[in-house]
């Protein structure tokens, strides 16, 4: 700071008013000074200007997931990419970080409360969850991927998971299945409920809630396991909706196991048209989850908010249309 | 820092002394100042701590890797949970950065510049990488995973991909087969070029450059297209190690449409030993990479650096043993 001073015929205390953003700098000054930092090759610290400006340049991306799953998940990974395309484009950086252990949870709460970052995306919230509440006190920026009931009017980019799942059981229902379960993980968030609502909404009075077998998580693993409880306790069933496509995937492998053949012994279909779908044999018949967009969309929301930009409605609703494929 | 002022009966230069670490501050003022912010609640900004205290409690974990090949690549989030559990024991904070475009480079670049992380792990990284030499210029503490040429003496966390390529490529010769190639992926990077080297060793004269055929990345495309190419160069070929697991999971696709039997007609071998390997009909006989312990041990590495520890020697090689299945 002292070079660029003497480069620029002024005191240290007007380039630091000139970094600090602060008025009563002559045009003069403001020039000499500017010219004297290109010069001089003076690169002002990024901490120092975040303090003053009260902006970093960073918005954080936070994931609420237990390891395995964000290990296996690949929306996650897409609406990571989605939205560092619309940061970068805006010369913003992303930084992600994973809300796993409790102890993760109350380091990020403190974290976000340092200004080392300017906005949050958030994915994957359960209701009650103590991160939206800490972004809430602080008042930071942020939008959530997914539309947990308690956000009040945060902003949002979701989904309709409860009419995507209610159309893709029509569609299993329209190929003649009599005996339709579901394997229904997280039911404690959001798109967990909504499928499972939208389950129930298509079966109408056929609805039978011994068919149900929820899971904790959207996994393979937990495919694997809801898969073998309805088999046991519904050796008729004829046709299932697996809440997700790793859901899915472990559900065939238990099917295929068993000796069932999919889709003529039963249907199957799953949701996100994720790469675990095209891999399953016969593949399967899904609901495309626009999973970058909703990473980009919540990103320029975000970017719209620290422009200081009216953000018009708060929620935002993208399509899930169905892909129809050999599994059902 | 008025109410701290107002209560210890100091002026706010000596406040803002105290929080700046200054010298020139009596024990008494610094005493009474210390009792007023636990009185007040004062909650020094993080970014003006960091900026003061040269610390963040923030450590970045940088991926460079193009788009497609995250979302695919469960290593990525293996090592990033190693990593983010070792660092979350010491009250870190992870932040996971991305590094796809020109533009994402260059502004990373910059960020790591501001002064919001203390230390860096660098996944990816390739010769001659510019976030390499931002990160020297710099002089962040930092640790790789994997072992570029470039990096002088920066602390890194390996495996012995050209020992255990040698070592799964023997094991497939000694399964009988005669032809065996290779898809032989990221050539530009440490991984990609020692496991062609170990290829290479295992197969000594019988080496024939015919059967090599290089492709970018470690993905699923490009093991299809892989095959694709050495199936009509040398439809004779018998054996074929994929350089990971993504790659073998296309490469058998494609053998499996074009009639080929595996093991029978052509045994295939993978590396990595992740999901994609028992996801495979039949399952794969690979190289386990510990990928998690890999994040985890770079991580610890960047925490002694930051407690000034001597690190010992600067680089770490961890076991990957193959894992031998059905695919070979």
């Amino acid at each position: 700071m002292k070079d660029v001073a003497n480069e620029a015929g002024v005191s240290r205390g007007t380039v630091s008013r000139v970094l600090n953003g602060q008025p009563y700098v002559s045009d003069e000054a403001r020039e000499a000074i500017e010219a004297a930092i290109a010069k001089v090759g003076f690169v002002p610290n990024r901490a120092a200007r975040s303090l003053v400006m009260q902006s970093s340049q960073a918005i954080g991306l936070i994931v609420h997931e237990p390891h395995s799953l964000f290990v296996e998940d690949p929306n996650i990974g897409s609406i990571l990419l989605g939205a560092n395309a619309a940061l970068s484009e805006a010369d913003y950086q992303l930084s992600f970080m994973i809300a796993d252990t409790t102890r993760d949870i109350e380091r990020l709460a403190r974290y976000l409360s340092g200004g080392l970052i300017d906005g949050v995306i958030i994915v994957s919230a359960r209701v009650g969850d103590p991160i939206t509440r800490a972004v809430a006190d602080l008042g930071l920026p942020a939008a959530f991927v997914g539309h947990p009931r308690d956000i009040g009017d945060a902003a949002y980019v979701a989904i309709d998971n409860r009419g995507a799942a209610r159309e893709i059981t029509n569609r299993l229902i329209g190929t003649g299945r009599s005996r339709i379960g579901m394997i229904a993980s997280a039911l404690d968030r959001d798109s967990g409920s909504d499928r499972l609502a939208g389950f129930v909404d298509a079966l109408g009075s056929r609805f039978d809630p011994q068919l149900i077998e929820p899971v904790p998580l959207y996994s393979y693993s937990d495919g694997q396991a809801g898969m073998r409880a309805l088999l046991e306790r519904a050796p008729d069933i004829d046709g299932v909706f697996a809440s997700s496509d790793a859901v899915a995937a472990g559900a065939m492998d238990v099917l295929q196991a068993a000796g069932k053949i999919v889709p003529d012994d039963i249907g199957i279909v799953g949701f996100d048209d994720s790469s675990w779908a095209t891999r399953c044999d016969p593949p399967l018949s899904t609901v495309h989850q626009p999973a970058g967009e909703l990473g980009r969309a919540a990103a320029e929301s975000v970017l719209r908010q620290l422009r200081g930009e009216d953000p018009g409605t708060s929620g935002r609703v993208l399509d899930c249309p169905v892909v129809w494929r050999a599994s059902a």
